[in-house]
């Protein structure tokens, strides 16, 4: 475990078939009045939205709706609902939905009392929030982001064509979270294997990083192999419990700093991605995998050892005769199998994205240069390219 | 992930060679009386206790001092320490040392408040907490108990011969832990090796109990993978910063509640090192190390496909060719080669425990019945005795 740090993680997880009774809990620490986010009105249809209204109004809350966050939540969108936090003098913002859903009331709940361009402030130069924080809370009813228990949000900046991220401290995390397996079962396929990927992604962004021999490497890998173990039946059986709530719990401690510790972090993928969403709209999880094997084959030699440990640990290739890069190009072609029998979508080009874009995808990408290797617009390009 | 359940883990961690600094941050959040709770006083040779004490003068702390704590903390110290904390009106306790001082300060801390025979009541009868609890945190010299990020504390009544736990909620958790990898290079070499297998068997107790396919497995797995690799290191080399630091992590998450949940645990082993302990005052992780294979050959065949796994995932053993008995009891072969090559005591007899003692063992045990399969005092008996 590398360097110097601070883990701290105050969320508290209600988890299982009965975790929505945590509300009995939770609510009575807060006030009045609750502003209730929710995305196309999908909690309408299963039943979520009435059991969650019944505990609102069980323990005598005043609530305010705020519906119709979308898939890529909106610069525009979170000004209003800070507009609507200060005019119902908000108590408790409660979230119910997807990582969009929970990622726009964070942003809500972070930025509610701060003043001036908040974009500038907080998207670009990154400044320490010194407003009053709302408190938030959230159920759950899709997988993938990771929100539930960390302090990132993701928002779209329509006007500056620029998805980028806040990334607040352990004061900003949701004090709770609902997580309901059951609640994931109606989620659309596409969705389901949209949220699988990211899960994923999220943890190869920190394992594909410098950090030494390091107790966060073999808890992700643990992670993935659960995952992969659980989402090949999932794929076919989106209601075996087993299967989702294992995808769920492994979504959240892929996200919530655990296996950040000790590891430099990468995020080009996600970078990359975000620079293609910012103009196309396409679904996250799928604009990852797309470009994901480009990527990871632009970076394998620079990150070879951890590239060959992925091969052995989390997809059984044996050693046996090969040289590293063999054992670890065949690593690469495993999980490309894997993501093929998913079916993930692996061309941009499906998603929407037109190789005359590459230029624009480029200019929106902020690239890090925390992985094995720092990446050029240059480069870029080429691993946008390949992703078509 | 099986079964409803609710995580919550509020334990500051500060982590590194710069984590006491985090007492910069923490001590001001607190009031001016601390008690300041520590073992033998190997911490005033490595400077330990200097460091923190130029911390508590800097924030103008009025230190109380309450030392001499045993490596198996006694009932007896127990009520002494919470008369120093009525008497002091102490407002935080700091423990510095390992886990006999953690688990002692925590016990302290949660029973100062609480009246009539305690040990009945929490020990015995495990009813809640109802009293005010002390805050409390800890900087930790020593790894092996995992006792910086949970509610659990044990504590031998010398009377009664019992050694027993009282488990408490996040509220008893430490508020915040200092972890400096550095400071477990002085710890003596049979201590650190201890401690090692102390932190095995907690994952152990965990991983080797029902709970389908869960991810807290996956977790587990990985978490022992990195703890053999590490080990090995340490056991020639106690000063390796990276071996130490993964060490000093994994004890922490092995047992914080994170790799129970979904599992139904079983704990046998440590029941029944704490009936020998509670006769002999060995060191809990080579009691541990002492039973557990005679314990799990015993439980083996009720929990084979757990073996198998075992096998497999930690230890590397092919399959090919193999019936599940013949892989499972491959993987205990090379966890007893493990065991040896770490220099682990493998024997009671060597730590003082005689065959004459077996039924005074047995009387001292409350044996679970969470695990695989129940176990009966005729059980028990066979399995110390093979254990000698």
């Amino acid at each position: 475990m590398k360097g110097n740090f601070i883990y701290y993680n105050p969320t508290k997880l209600y988890f299982g078939t009965d975790a929505i009774n945590g509300l009995d809990k939770e609510l009575p620490n807060y006030g009045k009045n609750i502003l209730l986010v929710y995305g196309g009105g999908s909690i309408k249809k299963n039943g979520i939205y009435d059991a969650t209204l019944d505990f609102l109004k069980k323990h005598n809350k005043t609530v305010f709706e705020d519906s119709g966050v979308m898939p890529n939540p909106t610069y525009k969108k979170m000004l209003n609902g800070i507009a609507l936090v200060k005019k119902h003098k908000i108590d408790f913002i409660l979230a119910v939905g997807g990582g969009s859903v929970v990622d726009y009331a964070k942003a809500v709940a972070e930025l509610a009392y701060e003043e001036g361009d908040l974009w500038d402030r907080f998207f670009v130069k990154c400044e320490p929030i010194v407003g009053k924080l709302v408190p938030f809370g959230c159920i759950l009813t899709m997988v993938g982001t990771g929100s539930e228990m960390n302090g990132g949000s993701v928002i779209t900046n329509e006007q500056l064509k620029i998805k980028d991220a806040i990334m607040v401290g352990p004061e900003g995390f949701p004090k709770f979270s609902i997580l309901n397996p059951e609640y994931t079962f109606s989620v659309p396929k596409y969705q389901m294997l949209a949220g699988i990927f990211d899960i994923f992604s999220h943890i190869l962004e920190q394992y594909m990083s410098e950090g030494g021999d390091s107790t966060s490497d073999y808890i992700a890998e643990g992670l993935m192999r659960s995952l992969i173990y659980s989402s090949l039946i999932a794929k076919d059986n989106p209601t075996n419990y087993e299967a989702r709530a294992n995808i769920m719990w492994i979504s959240t401690w892929a996200l919530n700093t655990l296996i950040s510790k000790g590891k430099s972090g990468d995020w080009n993928v996600h970078n990359i991605a975000h620079g293609v969403a910012a103009h196309i709209d396409s679904t996250h999880g799928m604009t990852l995998a797309s470009v994901s094997l480009a990527y990871y084959r632009h970076i394998l030699n620079k990150g070879l050892h951890q590239f060959k440990r992925f091969a052995i640990n989390v997809w059984g290739v044996s050693e046996k005769g090969k040289s590293d890069l063999e054992i670890a190009n065949e690593g690469l072609k495993a999980f490309e199998k894997y993501m093929q029998d998913l079916g993930l979508i692996l061309s941009l080009k499906e998603l929407g994205a037109k190789e005359s874009g590459i230029s624009d995808y480029v200019a929106s990408t902020d690239l890090s240069n925390n992985g094995f290797t720092a990446t050029t617009p240059k480069d870029h390009e080429k691993i946008l390219l390949e992703s078509m």
